[in-house]
């Protein structure tokens, strides 16, 4: 870790060391091809299947990382966070791999399915009103009784290192990869990537993929400082997030360009994919096979890893079948 | 192979050469295994994801050995079938990498999706009444036009050598399994497995799987001859053909047992798989899981190669949602 005063950077020391201590709990996943998508793209796409990690997304990897990382002493005390995507699961998997607590904040709103998926994985949940001053009230008063490890989901060098392994495990993979394209929401896959790449393989492109309709990433990569949306609605639900003051470092430097789709674009190319490669992925993940898509010219000839993040969907609403 | 007077039998010798010849124009599927499942079922699974096979199904080493064993001669006058599912698609994928012309007789009423899947492997459709006088008289008349050699779906020599490699990979790709299960329809995908394993590995049980409404193979198996399901109806639409001469020597002789499941415990199984596996398989491949899953007492403890035939899924209308 380097400390820049306000805010402390990981390093790649601190993802050689993350993927050391995470190896024992996740998996290696594969790199799959197509040739279908290879032909519509002009380009050589490499798809690091995240979806096929454990608890069916990459977030396991900084949340792994987080975990095993902790003093016994503080692991001892659990772990927190307020999520009610894929980070509290991945918490939760990672802090029953320990055998430690995982407390996790979520409205009382929150769809029934995401409330069994977490304590599916062990989470224990303390509800909270659908506001943003009830979550941190309940929040702060569950860290306050039990004195667990506050895990944020992308803001935290924790995690960003653990998310980092994912692109060192694609460079090890593939060669000669001309670019990577993933995801962005709240930055942390897209900052892994960043610092993996900036560090061991600089001639890298790096493109981060947004849904139009929550496109802070993109409007706060053009102004040059952090944007924050106004309540997006994207079908990419995990996506809506916005950069933070760590997440921004990695992006406002080592970011090539960020592309955006529409919710045609994204829902059509997840469609797709289900269809073609026979694999099951997110909304969020199918936003850069959408941007490969449209932006021909600048992926076509080039050896592209794209990023898939992960498989947790609700099969009984899909996005292109009318309810 | 072997002639047995009323029908030749694929020998062994056939099925290495299948492999051989068939290579470079099929993947060597992976094998997955999921923690889950293995932990539900108490058995340790092996899943041969032909789901990612090049045209999404298993049928195509069949319909690959079939075409690529042609003499140049016969070759160019093209192959013909009558199905309008995967093996439709199969042999048009294969006539295509030799750039021979693959003619597909199919009933009018087939469903859009399946002609432009057909003709999208670039595959010429005559179109028939839906009545099987009417494709027999089509299909007559396709072959007599064109001298293009006939390839069965299943109940030919040719297709079961071919079949038979996915076993050969599975058994390379797996150490000490005790048992095989695959689907079954027409019978050519247990009839290859039947060839392999007898041949190399004698001592691995095998088992196949059939809806519980179509179960003409179930009762064929038990009655010690073929009995013709009249008109099945199954969620898993690959599995209604019935068993032939050729599939019904190698059921009846090397089979350990065949097992049914019902039409919701299929559509369990399948959308369990979607879920917890991400990955798209269709509903026949369901039905070896779902079996398993119900007749833990056969399976607990034991190392189970399970093939997944296939992902050739209408993701229009999944059989959990109502449309």
């Amino acid at each position: 870790m380097k400390d820049l005063g306000e805010m402390t950077i990981p390093t790649y020391a601190d993802v050689e060391a993350a993927h050391a201590r995470i190896a024992p709990h996740i998996h290696r996943t594969p790199v799959l091809t197509s040739s279908y998508f290879n032909a519509l793209s002009g380009a050589e796409l490499f798809f690091k299947c995240e979806n096929f990690q454990k608890a069916g997304a990459f977030k396991v990897r900084g949340a792994s990382n987080a975990v095993f990382g902790l003093s016994d002493e503080m692991a001892a005390k659990g772990v927190a966070t307020h999520s009610s995507g894929n980070h509290a699961l991945s918490l939760s998997y990672a802090a029953g791999r320990r055998g430690i607590p995982c407390h996790v904040v979520m409205p009382r709103t929150a769809p029934q399915a995401k409330k069994d998926a977490v304590r599916g994985y062990g989470g224990i949940i303390t509800e909270c009103a659908p506001s943003t001053s009830s979550r941190e009230e309940v929040f702060a008063q569950v860290q306050a009784e039990t004195g667990a490890e506050f895990v944020h989901p992308y803001n935290d060098p924790r995690v960003i290192a653990g998310q980092a392994t994912c692109s060192k495990e694609l460079l090890a993979q593939v060669e000669g990869l001309d670019a990577v394209i993933a995801p962005i929401g709240g930055g942390g896959m897209v900052s892994g990537t960043c610092l993996t790449l900036s560090n061991i393989a600089p001639h890298i492109e790096i493109y981060a993929a947004e849904p139009e309709q929550a496109d802070d990433a993109y409007r706060s990569f053009k102004a040059g400082h952090i944007i924050a949306d106004d309540a997006p609605s994207t079908v990419a639900d995990g996506l809506k997030v916005p950069l933070k003051e760590l997440t921004w470092h990695f992006v406002s430097t080592h970011v090539t360009d960020i592309l955006t789709a529409t919710e045609q674009e994204i829902i059509d190319a997840m469609k797709l994919t289900w269809q073609r490669m026979k694999i099951v992925i997110e909304p969020s993940c199918a936003v850069p096979l959408a941007t490969i898509l449209k932006n021909r010219e600048v992926f076509a000839g080039k050896r592209v890893g794209v990023i898939i993040t992960g498989g947790n969907v609700d099969l009984d609403t899909l996005p292109w079948i009318k309810g």
